[in-house]
C-alpha cells in the first residue's frame, strides 16, 4: 500500500495550535503514515503527538521545521507525488481524480494549507493533483478525513495500532478502556493522556 | 431523505470559535441540513454562517442558545433520533451501526461535543446510537465529515446549492469562480466572502 504523509503548510503557533492538532489527529486516526509541519517549529504539537503515539500506539511520524520546497523536492526525487486539497480542484465525487491518483500506485504527500496558499501550489511543479472534497467553503480537517477514508476504502478505521498502552473497546453504551500494565496506574494514565478531553476524544 | 442536523454541545466562544466554525462548514459542505449551537449565543459564528449562505447558496439552518435538553426533547417528540459521535462508541467500519441507523429512516440529530460531554450522553435517554469513526483519539470535525460522507454515500459532494452568488468551477489547475451579477463587483464580493482565506477554503 502506498504511503500517505500530510504536509501542513502555513501553520501559525498559538493561532493554529488546536486546528493543526485536529488535523494531525485526523491524519493519524484515518490511516496516514505521518505529518510534517513545514517551515516552522512547534514543540507543543510535537509533544502532543508523541504522547498520543506512546499511549495509543502505532508508528505515526512527526517532523517539523524543514522548508516545504525542500521536503517536496526530496519526496518527488524518491518517486512520490503531491496531492493538494483545495476547494478549487477536481471534485472527488464527480470526477475520476481519486481513481487516477490510486492508479499511479505512488506514495502521496497531501498538501493541506492552514492559510491562503501561494498560487504556485496549484501548478504542476508543486501539485500533481488538485483535489476538492466538494467545491464549497470547507474545513481542511474535514477534507483530509474524507480523502483518507475514501482512499483507503474505510479500512483504516479497523487498523490495529501496535504497542498501545491504552485501547478502547467499542461499546453501544458507556466507555470501556483497557490499559496495559505500566509503571503508572490506569487512572493516572487516563489523566496523563487527557483521555476525557475533547481535544483528543470527540 | 431523512434530515440531519448537527447539535454542537459545549461550545466556548473565543476558545472554540475556529473549531466550531470548521464543524459548521464541514456540516454544510457535506450535506447536513443545519447546525445548532446549544446552550449559548455566539453572534460571530452566526454572522459567518449567514454570510456563507448568502454568497454560496443553499438553505443551511443555524440556531443557537436553546438548552440542549429542550432541543433534544422536541426533536425526539417529532420522531427524530439522536446519534452521538464518540471514540468510545460502535465502530462505523467494523460494526453494522450505520446500517441500523439508516434502516430507522428517521431524521438524525448528530451530537458533537466540543469538550468532555456529561456521562448521560451515552445513555439511551439521550443517544439512540453511540458511533465511533474509529476508536482512536480523534477530531470531531473529521468524524462528522466521515459520518456524513458515508451516510449520504458521497452524493452530498455533488449537491447544488441554490441561489448562490458565487460558485467554483472545478479545475485541474488554478482557481475558477463565477459570480452572479450583484450590486457589488465580483472582486469586492470575493473579498467580502473572504474567499481566499483558509478559514473558509482549504
Amino acid at each position: 500500500m502506498p504511503k500517505i504523509v500530510v504536509l501542513r503548510w502555513g501553520h501559525r503557533p498559538i493561532r493554529d495550535a488546536r486546528l493543526t492538532t485536529h488535523v494531525a489527529l485526523a491524519a493519524r486516526a484515518l490511516g496516514a503514515d505521518g505529518i510534517i509541519i513545514s517551515d516552522i517549529q512547534d514543540q507543543k504539537i510535537q509533544e502532543t503527538i508523541e504522547k498520543i503515539n506512546m499511549n495509543w500506539g502505532g508508528k505515526f511520524l512527526f517532523t517539523m521545521g524543514t522548508k516545504w520546497q525542500t521536503t517536496l523536492k526530496e519526496w518527488k526525487a524518491k518517486g512520490g507525488i503531491a496531492v493538494h486539497l483545495t476547494a478549487y480542484g477536481e471534485n472527488i465525487q464527480t470526477s475520476n481524480v481519486l481513481e487516477r491518483i490510486r492508479k499511479t500506485g505512488k506514495d502521496i504527500m497531501l498538501l493541506v494549507g492552514s492559510q491562503k496558499v501561494p498560487r504556485k501550489f496549484y501548478r504542476e511543479q508543486v501539485s500533481d493533483y488538485n483535489v476538492a472534497i466538494g467545491n464549497q467553503p470547507h474545513s481542511e480537517c474535514a477534507s483530509l478525513a474524507v480523502f483518507l477514508d475514501r482512499y483507503y476504502h474505510g479500512r483504516e478505521l479497523a487498523k490495529n495500532f501496535e504497542n498501545a498502552r491504552v485501547r478502547i473497546i467499542p461499546q453501544q453504551r458507556g466507555k470501556k478502556l483497557v490499559t496495559k500494565k505500566t509503571t503508572i496506574g490506569s487512572k493516572k494514565l487516563a489523566k496523563k493522556t487527557k483521555l476525557d478531553q475533547t481535544r483528543y476524544i470527540i
